[in-house]
């Protein structure tokens, strides 16, 4: 897909933000003018030359806010005066901004009446990350998986033609260059010129995407600088002959006919949005407020779709972070002062690298022993540890860009090719991919390995981020394996044994984060497809686990003291263990699946499904990620939340214990009766 | 998503391939030089003067062979030259041709060994319809769903590279100009210019979709041929100094440097395929045996991506396919000597209408009380029936070209400003929307209805068309409502419902074809959400159905004689009617259910689900499309093939019902003993 959401995990100092933190920090005072703006309407009453103090304001509470709660710092960074030029010219909430990308809304948020808020940006109970509708009016739409900007803006926009809205209503999209280059936005852009609407498309051009960006598109855009004398002549022309009356807005044709002419007339090459039919302006120095104020202006109540490209730096006035933005795109804490990183915190002891760093380094080893494996990456190379693959064989490794769908096709093409690619994206991501997974993979049972990064809750990136449905929806599309790893050695075995074995598409989920194993480095080995592993055995329950989570059943079993407890780790989700379910089955004991992924198709339903089949009727209860949407947190909060840790584990064992055991009492009672 | 399989039911005369007519058509006898050609290795002992005479027989062929038993018409016959072209040029199997669009492979098919099967073409037990690689090597890639051929095709190039295979391999993706406006086309070639490969385009460009094209890139495809004189000439220049060795296709960077002087030497505008950093050659007559075998030479062993524009007319060589493309898209039976199309049979009595025009119908009804409802559909406009709500307002509806993706965000854009948009869009195609729906949708709890057609087994189109997914995955994104009618006037009732209820998004699925009840026509009505129908009331046995597959379970019931049957229609399979539920638990009979989607995942699970978190455990049997991809054949064929027909239900009722009275005469006896 497209996410822009690509939320390389925040370096929160190793801190999973943990619960007894949050609410702790305490509102910030923002500086004198923006203490003074509730909303974008007070802002609107200054004049033009205050903005540069407003945008100062901005920068320093970003600052001094994200140093210490840790976000997603050099976007918002680069787009503040952008931000407050949008909110200026236009009448929002009336007028529809509608941001691509969570990443360089944080400005937005404070100048709409959320800087009272803003501590609590990403936490539980908290301001969401991203743009998110059931937050502010301000805020128009989801913005946490990219390159859907363009799509939603051109619907509103289209909208406001039908419902007639008087006086007009302004809608704007914008739009990262990382982003426009997915297949939505393009879908967007492609069908934008040929509806008839208004809508106006803001090109954010930062020249970064988290990591370098990719693609012909990139580098089409950074070319285009080349002929901003041609383009500041042909605005100046414009501007002129409006002022003359010549050129009327009114008439798309006779303006279509005017660009045509002035090209012409110019001899200069033609733009590739124009060429689209979209009318093209820029690019312009998105750091001058004077030129972005005067430009919107101009273009605001254009007839027609049209596209503005503005420039802007990353990290914009906080010298760190414009040296280097990629770290600063989500850099966790720091000295807002000397812009120090702060170190994690250590205790001297070895610490468990994150599952994905696993995934990196095991990946690489196996490469080494098999010239068949490929990696492929849809933009994400460092956030999910690809990178280290990529290091070690340049040419096996594929950043594709955000562009998710054709990840998996790409990887399709390989594999029919004979070779091993192991696709490493994150779950909600993935799902951009679904009918590529099936079409061009599944139907051919082609052997690419999906690695499912950030499967499960993710915390602090909250609702659109979340990797529920993974295994839900990849347990019923025909012959794909569908496994998760407890640990980090299980991740390596599953990953040895995906590129080893003849299964057709294999699906390994692992969570983001570290795990808790220091010593994580043995020899990987295989393991036998669709087989699980009885942890420990018992007789008054069974707790069939998959994933991670494993370590909460494992302490839920050790704190309920008097119970005889089974627990098997699962595994495979698909196929799914058999000889454990038969097992299971015929103890005779309530069962309890538990699960980081949606309650409602995932594990514990593939569970419900066997038993069924078979003719067994043990009662089946199921913890993992409840049949709605989840808000940020902390995991361990979130985990809480849904009823997945521990303590809540505990507790639904036991109740599955006693209400089987009353039932057996009532059955008992009922027969002597 | 984007599919060129965009199967506009084929019309074959009404008759849904009967099961007495299949394997009856017979083998034809091609023409004296098509029946010398067993492989395209024949193919390339011919002079290239003999060619026309390959593709006079092979028209002959298709029409002959099509005229009896329907399939795509108009695409293949106007590929027939490029077909017979790139067999030529390059040395297939060993060199990859890529199909985007199983519509314009049949002359591939005959040239590739399998003119003797074509007689089977997509009837059970014989040729898919589209390319399909377990049918032939030569069939390099799975073909069903629109604009995957570049994404795949560039998988193969650089597995080819990575294989250092020696000779090298060519590989070609053959693309239409509706398919390269998907997504994940633009994608695919975002990504081909920046990894190394040397993968040539095939821009198939015959100026249409199955219904008018839509989108600016098509705009834009036109305009290009207004720039020939400048292609032409460039391509020349090119092959002058290539012949002169002034140019070297080994390093890239001369030619890029090449081209860029020569555009600025001719002072023309820029082509976006090469702002894209593609090479671009063309457009050239696709009809021009001499033209198209020169420069598939010429262009063949270049380096680096590039693209030829090859311009043709779909229906090429058969008149009245030529002057009316769109019908001749997928005609039917027709007269090979007149090209009249063979007429439904009709017994005088009034036919029931297909259920897409219930659709088109009543939302066109609809629409004329409720203003607020709007039309959206991905480049099937007649496909779904939504035409007829277009004729009526041409304002509110829009087909957004193949952009399944952007269709669903664009209908979130709409519904967040108060518009009530209905998406109607093939059940497999929709699969490429899935994360649309969930973010841009369902997140937000938008008031999208989704008219889900050919949901379900759909027949001839085979493997990559049936609808098999969309309850499995609908009913677990959280807060979506998921109905299907067992009838025409159910449908009405469901559209009638979605637009007046506020219950967010909103999901509708039905399958392609025709229901049973010509008096459809009454007013629709209000019906409960999750609320379903008891049909008739017994004790044996419940046996739970959703959609149309309804009247196959009456079927059955009515053949199974001594049985007290209960049958309930459920309508929803979220939320699922529990009341119904509970009343078939506490019957304490085996239940069936029956739905015409993947057993894995839909309806039974969900019963199975129901009844274990409500602590019952009837004997359940699911009745549905198995777990494993379903090629094609008659919707009867399958359905009996999938055990899913009146016959296989009624023996599933049998079994159900004589396995659990003997697991009681098994309990009694044990409990006597």
């Amino acid at each position: 897909m497209a996410e822009t959401g690509r939320n390389d995990s925040i370096n929160n100092g190793g801190v999973d933000s943990k619960p007894t933190e949050h609410g702790c920090m305490s509102e910030l005072t923002p500086g004198p003018v923006l203490s003074t703006i509730g909303s974008p309407a007070d802002l609107r009453r200054f004049p033009v030359e205050a903005l540069g103090a407003v945008c100062a304001d901005i920068r320093d509470f970003l600052i001094r806010s994200l140093s210490d709660n840790p976000g997603h710092f050099a976007s918002s960074m680069g787009a503040v005066e952008l931000t407050v030029a949008l909110h200026y010219v236009f009448n929002t909430p009336y007028d529809r901004i509608v941001w691509d990308v969570g990443h360089q809304a944080y400005g937005h948020k404070l100048l709409t009446g959320r800087w009272r808020r803003f501590h609590t940006n990403r936490k539980f109970g908290g301001l969401s990350g991203f743009p998110n509708p059931a937050e502010s009016e301000y805020d128009t739409f989801m913005a946490g998986h990219a390159s859907n900007s363009i799509s939603a803006a051109l619907g509103m926009a289209v909208a406001t033609e039908l419902n007639a809205e008087s006086p007009r209503r302004n809608v704007v999209a914008v739009i990262g260059d990382a982003s426009i280059s997915g297949g939505l936005a393009f879908e967007g852009i492609n069908n934008a010129a040929n509806t008839p609407n208004n809508l106006l498309i803001i090109l954010n051009d930062n020249d970064m995407s988290i990591d370098p960006n990719v693609g012909s598109l990139h580098s089409y855009l950074a070319h285009i600088t080349t002929s901003r004398g041609y383009n500041d002549m042909r605005y100046s022309v414009y501007r002129t002959l409006r002022k003359l009356n010549l050129v009327s807005d009114r008439r798309k044709g006779a303006i279509m006919r005017f660009n045509n002419s002035l090209k012409s007339l110019l001899s200069r090459e033609q733009n590739i949005f124009e060429g689209l039919n979209i009318r093209y302006f820029g690019p312009i120095d998105g750091h001058d407020m004077g030129t972005l104020v005067k430009v919107l202006n101009d273009v605001k109540d254009m007839k027609g779709p049209r596209i503005l490209h503005v420039k802007t730096k990353k990290g914009k006035g906080f010298r760190p972070a414009e040296l280097d933005p990629a770290t600063w795109h989500a850099p966790g804490r720091f000295n807002p002062e000397t812009g120090e990183l702060r170190c994690q915190g250590t205790d001297g002891a070895p610490k468990a690298p994150k599952f994905q760093e696993v995934m990196g380094h095991t990946l690489t080893e196996l490469a080494g022993k098999n010239p068949k494996i490929v990696g492929i990456t849809a933009a994400m190379p460092s956030g999910t540890s690809i990178n280290i693959f990529k290091e070690a064989y340049p040419s096996r490794v594929f950043d594709v860009g955000i562009s998710e769908e054709h990840a998996v096709t790409f990887a399709g093409g390989l594999a029919k090719e004979g070779l091993r690619p192991f696709v490493a994206i994150y779950s909600s991501f993935l799902q951009r991919a679904y009918d590529q997974i099936i079409h061009d993979v599944a139907t051919m049972r082609l052997p690419v390995t999906f690695c499912i990064d950030r499967a499960g809750l993710v915390g602090e990136d909250g609702v659109t981020h979340h990797g529920v449905f993974d295994m839900a929806y990849m347990r019923t599309v025909p012959g794909v394996t569908v496994a998760s790893p407890r640990d980090e050695i299980a991740l390596r075995n599953l990953l040895y044994t995906a590129q080893a074995s003849d299964c057709g598409p294999f699906a390994i989920r692992y969570p983001r984060g570290a795990g808790k194993n220091p010593n994580w480095r043995v020899e990987p080995r295989l393991m036998e497809v669709g087989r699980g592993e009885k942890l420990c055995d018992g007789n008054d329950i069974a707790v069939l686990s998959i994933g991670p989570i494993c370590s909460e059943v494992q302490d839920a079993i050790a704190s309920v003291h008097g119970l005889s407890a089974a627990h098997y780790d699962m595994v495979f989700v698909r196929p799914i263990d058999e000889s454990i379910l038969k097992e299971v089955a015929e103890k005779g004991c309530p069962v309890v699946t538990v699960e980081d992924g949606t309650v409602n198709g995932g594990l514990g339903t593939a569970v419900m499904e066997w038993m069924s089949v078979h003719g067994y009727s043990p009662r089946i209860f199921r913890v993992g990620i409840p049949d709605r949407f989840i808000a940020q947190g902390s995991v361990a909060q979130l985990r809480s939340l849904c009823g997945m840790d521990a303590a809540s584990i505990a507790r639904v064992i036991q109740d599955a214990v006693s209400s089987v055991a009353s039932v057996r009492a009532n059955t008992i009672q009922s027969a002597e009766s």
